[in-house]
């Protein structure tokens, strides 16, 4: 058995051991069509199974009826900057959106290059240490659709409680905790998630879409950028990343086999609360640049006293078997990323390494 | 070792045997790093030769210099149909194509989508079984791009010599033939391929455009349709299909080992020969619907004397062994696809077999 590292990347992520495990025994032979799934046509009944199983898992283990279809698309949140206004901004409407990050504030960018967005929540001058309160995002009646991110994977703050935009669609990119608490996502119209970080490799972009916002998208769209596109044809419009979508059914079905939503849960608060009690401990050496009703249970951002010591820190952790603990380069310090596929294990080892370090390092 | 039929799938399509068994012994630990590659950061150094590793080596086997970039883009040629017009089309040009079968009659649908297209070659009134002589095909003075279509998947055409639009860019969709033969790949100014058939596994369209024709591209697009995007961030913009780019540098390890495109090219002969020979033998039976200065290497397509034939064929083949030789169901009958990493002997097997199935059934 190969030695495993602790992976705290910020996506491309860690996967659960026993999907790999699956992946590497069925790799020359899938479920005997004398095949690898690699190989496999997408228009085989072998894959058939695999596109359908996977879709009705992200809608079990979801809590969504039969008012939403799954699409498996490619490109990430980046393609879907593009479509979203694209499939919906109609003459004389705005896309509305709130900035809480990195990530959110390129939406905006890309709204505009498609037409015109507005921004009517934003933290960026407060170094993006919070997320809005329910009440602080109100939508102008000319709103095509409310925009909001619902994880900041580089600053590290979450949501805990959404906007209530009324009939407006509320959109929501959740590519960083997608599947990771129970929270009531048919609030949603519109959901997307690379899979790298909580349901899969990277390769493929979930997007799970309410029946209501399909019917409003515009006409004479790119065939290939409308949503109606890839919904009619069970997203086999053209060839899928086959492969990709086959890890996402496995790692649902390990969701699910866990205990579904409940069960991540409760490990993700586990897994969160062993390094932030190491953080609250001690406040003036692991500073946490979010503010506490804003934290996420993802992506856990601090900064050290001094730039030399988070150096150290992340060189000692590597030397220790802890992988991807420095932050965005757009932001520095130490992000510690506690997806749904990190053990327990892997964030009370580094929250006793972080105890450790600061007895070593005062 | 597990049962292997001989996979004859137009794409997602078969992959060398020992590629396979790679992607296998390495799959919990990619080259000591103690993780799996579908774990792995996009910006992590093991990624960065698998990155670059495969880009040298698609210029390297094509026989491409400097003046090239290779990025590694998602979507398929679906998603090029709609990039190509919407980078290069300006106002008052037009995209010229040459219509000669499914795909290419679907890129010049998404072109008249962004912009306008115009058609100067079609093969469509004679149910597209040639594909345009050289002086066939001429460019009006306000084109952008002149557009083809290498080889012709559905209908098992394929371009054996090449139009000359002199200073038009000349744009080729090459998914199911890249890299099967050698040919001056100098011509074209940009070339995309879907991965699935020579290159690799679904999931990675492979993009191939010269400098010249980078600095011709529009200010303003979405930033993630604009190729100067991934050209000036070595196609890691946003997180790329990090699995799938792996593979596609394992397939074209193999490619270099067989002794590059001259090995390969000769390989590829072998194989179409084997079985055209034998539909030639038999005109009458294994009825050939392209003339045969455009037939194809890479799928031959053909016809029995009726369909219930047709079907005992397929499913004869299957019993045999061998998967995936009915027709697209577009245009029906039989296609075998004959890609890069089906062995000679797949193909030998499956003549026999055509001279067996006619004296069991004529």
């Amino acid at each position: 058995m190969a030695k495993r590292v602790f992976n705290f990347n910020a996506g491309p992520a860690t996967l659960p051991l026993e999907v790999l495990q699956t992946i590497q025994e069925e790799l020359l032979d899938f479920k005997g069509t004398g095949m690898s799934i690699l190989e496999s046509s997408h228009r085989a009944a072998a894959y058939e199974d695999v596109n359908n199983g996977a879709m009705a898992l992200v809608k079990e283990i979801l809590g969504l009826g039969d008012n939403y279809k799954v699409l498996f698309l490619t490109g990430g949140a980046s393609t879907q900057f593009t479509m979203v206004p694209m499939n919906f901004l109609k003459e004389g409407q705005i896309g509305v959106y709130a900035d809480t990050g990195v990530w959110s504030s390129k939406a905006v960018k890309e709204c505009n290059l498609v037409g015109k967005a507005q921004v009517v929540f934003s933290s960026k001058d407060i170094g993006y240490r919070r997320v809005p309160k329910k009440h602080e995002v109100v939508c102008p009646p000319n709103a095509a659709y409310l925009h909001i991110t619902s994880n900041n994977t580089v600053w590290g703050s979450q949501y805990h409680e959404f906007p209530d935009p009324g009939a407006v669609p509320l959109i929501c990119d959740m590519s960083s905790d997608i599947a990771s608490r129970q929270i009531d996502y048919t609030k949603f119209a519109l959901i997307y998630a690379g899979a790298q970080k909580n349901l899969g490799p990277a390769g493929v972009t979930v997007v799970i879409i309410r029946d209501d916002l399909l019917a409003k998208i515009k006409p004479g769209l790119p065939t290939i950028f409308d949503y109606n596109t890839h919904a009619k044809e069970n997203s086999l419009y053209n060839t899928p990343p086959v492969f990709a979508i086959y890890v996402v059914k496995l790692v649902l079905e390990w969701v699910k086999k866990q205990g579904g939503l409940m069960a991540i849960e409760k490990l993700n608060a586990a897994k969160k609360d062993a390094i932030y009690q190491l953080m609250d401990k001690y406040p003036e050496y692991y500073r946490g640049p979010i503010d506490k009703d804003s934290r996420s249970c993802m992506n856990i951002t601090l900064r050290l006293p001094n730039e030399d010591l988070e150096k150290k820190f992340i060189a000692d952790a590597k030397t220790a078997g802890f992988v991807g603990l420095k932050g965005h380069r757009s932001v520095g310090g130490i992000r510690v990323s506690l997806y749904n596929a990190m053990p327990l294990e892997g964030a009370q080892k580094v929250a006793d390494f972080m105890e450790t370090f600061k007895k070593a390092n005062p």
